[in-house]
């Protein structure tokens, strides 16, 4: 299986001409969409969320992963190995947590060249073959490199802002909610939050702050749209709350 | 084949996260997306467009149909079958009007429960695996349940409220066209509209009702929107007018 | 493959229903949304769109083109086969650049008649069927018609206009970059752009227009909107101005 991270949104001819390179050099695997709209142009908030939603697909499954500002510039291009599933993307951080959370990791780069490489759109010329590669069992196109040579900015263990806000204005955190102190609250622009279950357990209008279906603390309003309430975007910072303290 | 129809948005990591269950779980069968925006939190408005939409598919195809504001609640799960079709999703009323006008229906209690199961997204973790059951020829995963158990609102056999906007601003309602009296009027936002047949029929500008390809009373303007013309949203009423009453 | 270029939008029911129609007719072909949000009713812009991103798809490749103001009225419907790839869609103009630009080219009116015909979803009741046909190897369901027939205005060889405007705000011109005199520049709502190669190449905040994937001229800005910075969108009249001249 092929999973698609990217920035490019869902609208226009990016990922239509993504699948048709994976259908060309891939026949018969799936493709799946996971996000077409991963934070635009900010490898930092995709990074986290990549590594949130990765780790609940099966071994084996390659992912094409591209946030990438950096295109057509000196950036180099990775094919990362981490707990036996394959990331296919830009050298530029997006592997930085999910590598440093993992088991195991390795890396190869992927050479940036070739006849039929245009300067902006890397997604369909250099990794959308790369990632069909992998997906047809084949090993990377380009050398393996050690690891200290991935790119590895000195990011958090967990990103205490706003990494993605859904079509019901519901705000994802950076943060693994399993990671955060027993009892504590999240403040948000401005509003400390209590943690809840879900939905259902808070009056209408509340804001609230709960795990969501794939371990990020993720800011919400019952019926409501936590963005607009709160004030919040991907970027806005969060901060954390240990129980017992006065809000 | 699996149809699906929520209000989870095309955006996001949900219908992803869907797809990749029913691949797993159901390797092979066809998947479609038929609505990702149905009325968001709007089981009533989503009934009526389901019904709508659901009966021009074929005999066997498998509905994963989940407007559901109430996931995580005491709401039940159900697997319905109907003239031959199946539907999977809550027991809020969604399956209220095709259960109705359907010839034949019966009904299933899905459990809600297991080891995966979240409190937030039970389209991903409780419904596709019960529709990747039922597409792979499996019974339904809990009791047959009597008829009168299923949840069963005192609704209108159709419903006289807009039900959907679409890109372009035309308006459908929830009414059968083919259930309105010869020549009626329909009044939304104030204005009284008359039937045409199609778009050309009317000069540009021009705000109508006609039957649309599924069978719904739509609202449209001649290349114009209607929903911003006429001020509709889902969930707006409409008023039916008889042929020869005065506007 | 059969690849969908529309300006029906990836939202509602019509590209679902199209899917299910050519998985019913024509089971086993892929299937590849290129475009959703072509330029909606305007069939000229839509084709300078269509042409330019047509050519990089194989021969054999079914292209399903529906940007069709004119649905349910005189216009007739087409099966183009140009240098060795098919077109289905009304004949309206939108196969008219492709059609010049072709080596060889041949077309076949398709009837506008069925049963199962609706007023206003030809691209779901009588394309899709089509292209379906077409995909199966069988041959177009309507008479071969002499190429002076097709609808063939009188539109430049290149557009000088915008023709789509992505997520980011990267505004597409309908000109080929490699039919513009060498050191062109464009003006483009009021500002003349300079060429560059792509995005790293200009500073943060400036205005350029580059060649993109698919060989168009298209405006952009480093890390920000060319439409809001500029004032553009689909049909905004685009200046070509020879090197040397003086902005």
């Amino acid at each position: 299986m092929i999973v698609l991270f990217t920035d490019f949104g869902l609208e226009g001819p990016y990922l239509g001409q993504v699948r048709a390179v994976l259908l060309r050099e891939a026949p018969g695997v799936p493709v799946i969409d996971l996000f077409a709209d991963a934070p635009a142009h900010d490898p930092m908030a995709a990074a986290y969320l990549l590594a949130a939603y990765a780790v609940s697909f099966p071994a084996g499954t390659v992912f094409l992963a591209v946030v990438d500002p950096g295109v057509g510039g000196a950036r180099r291009a990775a094919a990362v190995r981490a707990d036996r599933r394959w990331y296919v993307g830009p050298d530029n951080g997006l592997f930085e947590p999910l590598v440093r959370r993992a088991e195991s990791a390795a890396w190869w780069e992927i050479p940036v060249e070739g006849e039929a490489l245009s300067a902006t759109f890397h997604g369909r010329d250099l990794f959308a073959p790369a990632a069909a590669r992998l997906a047809r069992g084949l090993p990377p196109g380009g050398p393996e490199r050690p690891p200290a040579e991935l790119r590895r900015p000195d990011w958090p263990d967990d990103l205490a802002r706003i990494v993605y806000v859904d079509r019901f204005g519901n705000a994802m955190t950076g943060l693994r909610a399993a990671t955060l102190p027993a009892g504590a609250a999240l403040e948000a622009g401005g509003t400390v939050l209590s943690r809840a279950r879900t939905f259902v357990d808070v009056p209408e209008g509340a804001a609230f702050w709960y795990e969501n279906a794939n371990g990020l603390a993720e800011i919400a309003v019952n019926r409501g749209r936590a963005d607009a309430v709160l004030g919040l975007a991907v970027g806005s910072e969060i901060k954390i709350r240990a129980a017992g303290r006065a809000a």
